[in-house]
């Protein structure tokens, strides 16, 4: 087992970035769910490569067929698979990766893993263009939650050592949580995005890139969803958060902050808020037990620095057993992190709506 | 499903705090691996509350008992179920707690998840306690990765913000990473637990506690274990991590640090040590495209404070619907950083094994 | 994975016969469900060996303990664990069995699997004993199905060639179908089951054994539970019936009868009784496509003869590479049919109330 | 969850009939094993539809296109994804079957279970046409088990009532295994053979159907293989044969008749032949307590007659609540059972081979 998220929905990711094709299959959907096809479009199309400063010029078919799964627009409770082509495969030779791994990415633990048999073409199933399969299955979540009034956004939190505005995990809105994924460049604070551009395009000059840090909220949560232990809801999102090929880490509420604090500070007193139960802060992100409170799911993700890079690099001949110099050609982008934003999203609704149709076996 | 851990190993805990009794059953041992009782208790009562300055004069019964998986004190291939004994039963009235919930407790998502027919007493199912079970897994895992020359350590990174020295991440032998866990106190550097535990004293005075965070390391690990997207090391990490209660969030390597880096800063570049391929720093925490590449493992916990403090909090009584002042009686752990230091070896263990099981099929 | 039926509901067996103990976890229950334990030790008694003429003298103490799972009677929505100590624990050498398999029994296959370290005494975790967990878990399933008006029952088809008279799969009642479990030798016609009996004291007094065949029904079903593929009603059933150690065959409905019919006496008509739809026949056994169609869903399980009898059998010798006979001493069931339609029942409630769980959800 | 194996493989089943395609998704199978896309092509059109006397005129695109999980056509670790177009699609009206269910088809409870949103055209998601997913996925298996010299065989047993020779369960050797598969009409008797086509020719004559047993066999098998309790080869065998849709029943070994044997009958002898324990009989079908004892695994399907027939059935509709008369138009199979035999084999590879997988890990 390797690709797939097991619940009481199964997404399965399938693909490799030169293969024919990518794509996903997700088992356990409701039938009668309507599947809006021009929104899952421009949901994707935030996590595709575009023209842009800070992406690659390359250009991918995104375009996900359905094979099955639908019926009239709607799931009609088999099994939804959904793929996308690749159109440019194959179009170099990629052998060289399997001697001189590059350092930062998968080559050299596939091989010794897979023994040499491994895709290398593109990343083959390390590929971060897996992450558009995530996002066939994440934006459908999106879809269903946001008919049931619960929202899922995130924006870039930090890049290169610049913050971002972070959402008021207390009170955000509906508008403040989507309108980052209403822009080219998915940020709060527009300002600090110009710094950031600013920044990558530094990166980029030098051959370099750049890490960072996407923030994601949910709002409009009932309370309940979750498990005890395993299955909490901080379990469910990280399991499925690291699927991101390029996350090192995801911290939720207070996240590492708590290492600072005191009890008395970092709890987060109850009160009414009419006839609802509140918190006054949120450092549990919305999580006590692993189940959700009804304020506001919070969480980070911390984003690792395109491997890829121009600039030379040490690595190694694995065949002749001597250290080596490799350059990497081609392009790349010199910062993942705006398009791993909606990749933020997919995980965490995927992660949500799973959880939700728990809870509504349970009640 | 809520607590169990499902991979080639299926851990699945049981038990509440106050119920007869709590335990773990481990399914997927192969035959013939011998469990050291005597080295397992001692690895348990790291995480026994003691009756010093950092933890409650609790006496746990924390002795384990053997129903099924061993014969001859070998694992038989059968399932292996442990149980430990709660002595200490329905003392006293918990069903406050069902009205007033605690802050930064289950209380209040326990009782909506349930219905009120959660088991409240100690905490029910969502008690620390709980990670007992866990560290019976685990410390079972670490005797079998231990003979297989795979060692796992941690210690206290942090407590109130006070920083513990880290292991290094590429050279971390095995007496530096064993060394914490023989200590009283877990840390690499003991002025700094001096100075942590003064910290924790004087939360103490103020009726409150402290949170802290835990670094963690495996060494002697080979090339391969784990898989890309959702069964890599950081997601199996990850989902056993959070199935400690206090945690927060949970980084690898550079982990947010990555932020802050450049792909040249951040890239390990690799060379040839001798016949071996190392990486110069480990940045990566010693996974490449969710595989381990042979350096040390490196993961950071974040631990929050504990939430039962002696100070009057804010809370609402669910019944009444309105706001109210709680007071928790009895003691606690003013920081429960310590004990939860074997805790997340145990995690890292049962994640580990669990991916060597695999990687012994595949080769 | 061995022992798991992993669900909506986990239900996670563990023991040996000789072991402290065997058990049962059940993860998934949904908190607020009266466990009536009276009635549960009544279920497990039909199970247990009797000083009757078809079981052996042994005495069990299946009186199970809930260690967790429950507060005040009822389910706290954590995971149940319960365990039946063993009292008759190694009291005699086993360690031939390593060496002279008997044949019929799993001694040979789990020597060769396990290399030795199995647990060899009573018959390790192969023993019918483990049974008792399955009917501890699949109690508690009845018990819940009872209190939806779903309702399990089953009887002894066939003993050594002589068949009780089935159930009506169109009309059976309640009545009828709980009528056999609340006799101690559970037939539907006590004349057959006279003759049954015959047959197997006949067969007790040359030292032989003998097979049968169980039929079980399920009532009061909605339309709708089970999925298709993989986890329809057949699939789910079959999986937990095989894990009764004696059943060799499931059939539902018309079953190998099917291959001497054809489709227009197979198809079951459906007609309208009142504002019900119905059919006429139920040659499907109340599954189409894997899923419940309201009529009664009627299986039968074949049960092999006990392998454990008194006469000298060929075997041979595993050390010594030869033939050689054995002859098995100590007293065994001359036919372990009447005993295992409890197991049956078990079996079924607990595939019916697994996928009733993910019916609720789907409303 | 409905359309997924899980084990070591994860087999997972989509598509519908008429929807744009149906595939299967593979994970977990090692890298480096070669796909024979021309032997799997050959299997495939073993299920094919002909224009033979005992199957419909319909043509099939039964052409696979691997999308992902090969590279240089070997298996390279992720993934393994394949789907075949339905290039006869929505072609007619189907919506009639939404409101007059077709007896012996899953209509009635698609119907009631996704509550009209199911896709009824051409049966949906529980058309035979599946098991075309399900045969490339066993298909792989089978090659890949043939390398390691285990063998999957199967013929009808019976057709009408008319009975082929069966497979000499004790010496069935690979010849006489294979046999049948090579042949258009899959039997081990030609004769028995000639029968049965004149009884199917019969029934379509009479615009009916017939049902029938299929028989198979693993020869080759290491001892060892599968799981106590819920993991035996019983129980994965069982959960992947009622797959396909028409199978009613399974039994192995000597199945139901044991009810009819005493246990010195039914119990296997073992001796030693040369060096190898063998048995001298084979009524356990080549498993004891779940596990294969290394002789020929062997066991029965009922598959029962094709639902769909031209008479004219009874039926009700469903909007207005009353009795009502369906003929069923178009062209059905009189008998599904010839084109049911590869897929029980596919069913048997992928069972067996996911046993081997876990059993390679534990040596």
């Amino acid at each position: 087992m390797s690709s797939i998220y097991h619940g009481r929905l199964t997404v399965s990711i399938f693909g490799q970035s030169h293969a024919p094709g990518i794509g996903v299959t997700v088992d356990g959907l409701p039938a009668g769910e309507t599947v809006d096809l021009e929104d899952l479009q421009a949901f994707l199309a935030r996590r595709a490569p575009g023209g842009n400063a800070w992406s690659t010029p390359r250009k991918e078919g995104d375009l996900p067929e359905f094979l099955s799964g639908l019926a009239d627009g709607k799931t009609c409770g088999a099994p939804l698979a959904a793929v996308i082509r690749n159109t440019n495969t194959r179009s170099k030779d990629y052998s060289n990766l399997k001697d001189v791994p590059r350092p930062g990415h998968a080559d050299y633990t596939a091989q010794m893993k897979y023994g040499g048999f491994q895709d290398v073409a593109g990343g083959g199933h390390f590929s971060g263009r897996l992450t558009a399969s995530l996002c066939i299955a994440g934006g459908i979540c999106k879809q269903i939650l946001a008919r049931r009034g619960i929202f899922v956004g995130a924006h870039i939190a930090a890049i290169g050592g610049i913050p971002d505005t972070p959402f008021d995990p207390v009170n955000v809105d509906k508008e403040t949580l989507l309108a980052p994924g209403g822009k080219l460049f998915p940020v709060t604070d527009d300002r600090a995005g110009e710094r950031m551009q600013e920044a990558i395009a530094a990166a980029r000059a030098d051959l370099d890139s750049l890490g960072g840090a996407i923030e994601c909220a949910v709002i409009g949560l009932p309370v309940g969803l979750g498990d005890p232990m395993l299955d909490g809801m901080e379990n469910r999102i990280a399991r499925l958060i690291f699927a991101i090929p390029a996350v090192k880490g995801v911290e939720f509420g207070a996240g590492f902050q708590v290492a600072n604090l005191r009890g008395s500070q970092n709890n987060d007193p109850f009160y009414m808020d009419g006839d609802r139960v509140k918190t006054r802060t949120n450092h549990a992100g919305g999580i006590l037990g692993g189940i959700t409170n009804g304020m506001p799911l919070v969480f980070r993700a911390a984003v690792k620095p395109t491997p890829s890079i121009g600039q030379e690099q040490d690595s190694v001949s694995l065949s002749r057993r001597e250290d080596t110099k490799l350059v990497i050609h081609g392009r790349h982008d010199p910062c993942i992190v705006p398009r791993a934003v909606p990749c933020v999203e997919a995980a965490a609704a995927i992660a949500v709506y799973d959880a939700l149709l728990e809870q509504e076996r349970e009640r």
